[in-house]
Order: C-alpha cells, then structure tokens, then sequence
C-alpha cells in the first residue's frame, strides 16, 4: 500500500510518500509544494492542485492521510490555508479516490502515544520508523510523513470518503 | 461575453451565468448547487467541483466572477466555506482561465452606488437591471448574480488572474 501523506498549506504544502508492505515501511519521496507569494491566491491553488497531481501520477497513491485543520488566530491566514486545503482535498477525491482525515491529536498519539507530546518528539518518531539518518527538512515534509505514518499504523479497512 | 457569477459556500453554490453583448445584458440561467449535509467534507467538495466543471461545460463561459470571503464569526464554519472557496476557485482557473473577485463592498458599490447597501437593494437590482419579474430566488443565486452584474458593469480588460 502506497500512502501520500500532506501537511496542508497555501505557500508550502508538505507531502510525504511511504509504501507499507505488511510489517515494513520505507520512504518513496517527501519534499514541499511551495507557491510565490507574487502569484495571486487563485493561481497559487492552480499551482497547489496541478503540482499535487502530478504527484499522484508519479506514485500512484492508494490513499491520501491529510491533517485537519485547527483554528487559527490569523483569520486571514486561516481562510488562505483552508482554501488551499480544499483544492489539495478534491486532488486526493478526484485523481485517488480514498482519503483519511487526522487530527493533529490523532497524529501526535498514534506516533508517540501521547496526544500532547511536542513537535521534536513527533518528528523523531518519523525519523525513527522510517529509519533515516535523520529529522525530514523542512517541518511541513516530516509533518506530511507523520500524517502518512498515521495511516499506516491505523489500518483502516474503509475509509468514510471511500469513492471506489 | 458570458460571465458565470458565483456566490461561494459548501452547503450551498449559488450561480448565475449572464450574457453581455454590447450594453445589453440578460440572463442565461441561474440556481444552486446544494450538498448533503450527511456527506463528509471531501465528498462535498468534489461535488461542488464536478457538479460546476458540468456548469462551465454548457456555457463556456469567458471568465468567473466570484465574491471575496469575509471573514466570520463561526471558524468551523469559515473554514468549510473557504475550503469550498478554493474548489470553485480552482474550477475556474482549471476550465475557464480567467477569475475576477469582488468584495461585498464592490458587489453593492457596483449595483447601486453605495458600498452599504441593504441586501435587499441590492437584490432588488439585480431583478431591475436583468428586467425580471421578480427577485431570483435563493438569495445565494441572486448574490451570484449580482457579482456577474458586478463584472459585466466594470469593464475590466485584464484580470490578474488570466492564464489564457
């Protein structure tokens, strides 16, 4: 089963690319989505959107595990990240099929046991399962692999977004 | 040129298509698109996609004129309809290539000169300025309207957002 994993955001989208093959995990690919800040807010979602499928055409994904939203002070902010949260969400509808929803708690907990650990204590957990030599750079791609992880260590049979 | 209007939301799209030639403008149709409140988010998202990638199909419109998001006091909710922002947006940039926004403020400055106008003036023009015999009906089709009217009343040559 090959997992993509995102961290979502409208100037760095994280993504990470691991494939579960029954007990073993390893890494295909992770990096960052990025989108100039010249580039108006509708160019920048068709920048997010085009860039993500292409990526799903390379790995061919099973499913896609993105991280919810929680509220954010900067409602500004907050509008632009879910916007692009939105177009990254139809990529995994329409070009995958299958998509998991987690919760930044649901996340830290299923890496670490622990709902409220740090961020450091996460992205160690991702350096440790997937056995690098060390923490994925920048945040947003180890982000994007915990969300992956998540999904992997979950072993969901059937998603509720489930379009096959 | 047809201008597809849009007034954003995820439970409910309005929509209004117009055709201005010269200074003669009339209406080609108009409505909604709703999705279930039982469906999850990103079903939802990609029927707002889909069922509005069919719309620009049977128009062709030349551009998308949408409403700008302001911002709400219900986060969960803000998010969700910016979320489904960022789909429309992206059907736009996707299949038609040129997108103009307006703020509620241009939308009633350009309707009825005041940028405080009542909703219902505003609605009340969008009947008189497309020789209606009554207010179109849901107000979100009537807002949709009212941004394609919004459009089509000034005269932009080039939008930042042109792809073509």
């Amino acid at each position: 089963m090959i997992i993509l994993g995102i961290d979502p955001g409208y100037a760095i989208v994280g993504f990470g690319v691991i494939e579960k093959l029954g007990h073993n995990i390893r890494v295909l690919d992770y990096g960052v989505i990025t989108t100039p800040k010249e580039h108006t807010m509708p160019v920048r979602l068709k920048t997010i959107y085009d860039s993500l499928c292409v990526l799903i055409d390379k790995y061919k994904p099973d499913c896609m595990a993105i991280e919810e939203l929680f509220f954010q002070n900067n409602q500004k902010t907050a509008i632009n990240v879910a916007e692009a949260r939105g177009v990254t969400v139809l990529a995994g509808m329409e070009k995958i099929g299958k998509l998991y929803e987690y919760t930044p708690l649901q996340i830290k907990q299923a890496l670490t046991g622990q709902g409220r650990a740090e961020k450091q204590q996460v992205q160690y957990m991702v350096k440790a399962i997937l056995g690098l030599s060390a923490v994925p750079k920048p945040d947003d791609a180890a982000d994007a692999l915990a969300a992956a992880l998540t999904h992997a260590q979950t072993n969901q049979i059937l998603g509720q977004n489930d379009i096959k």
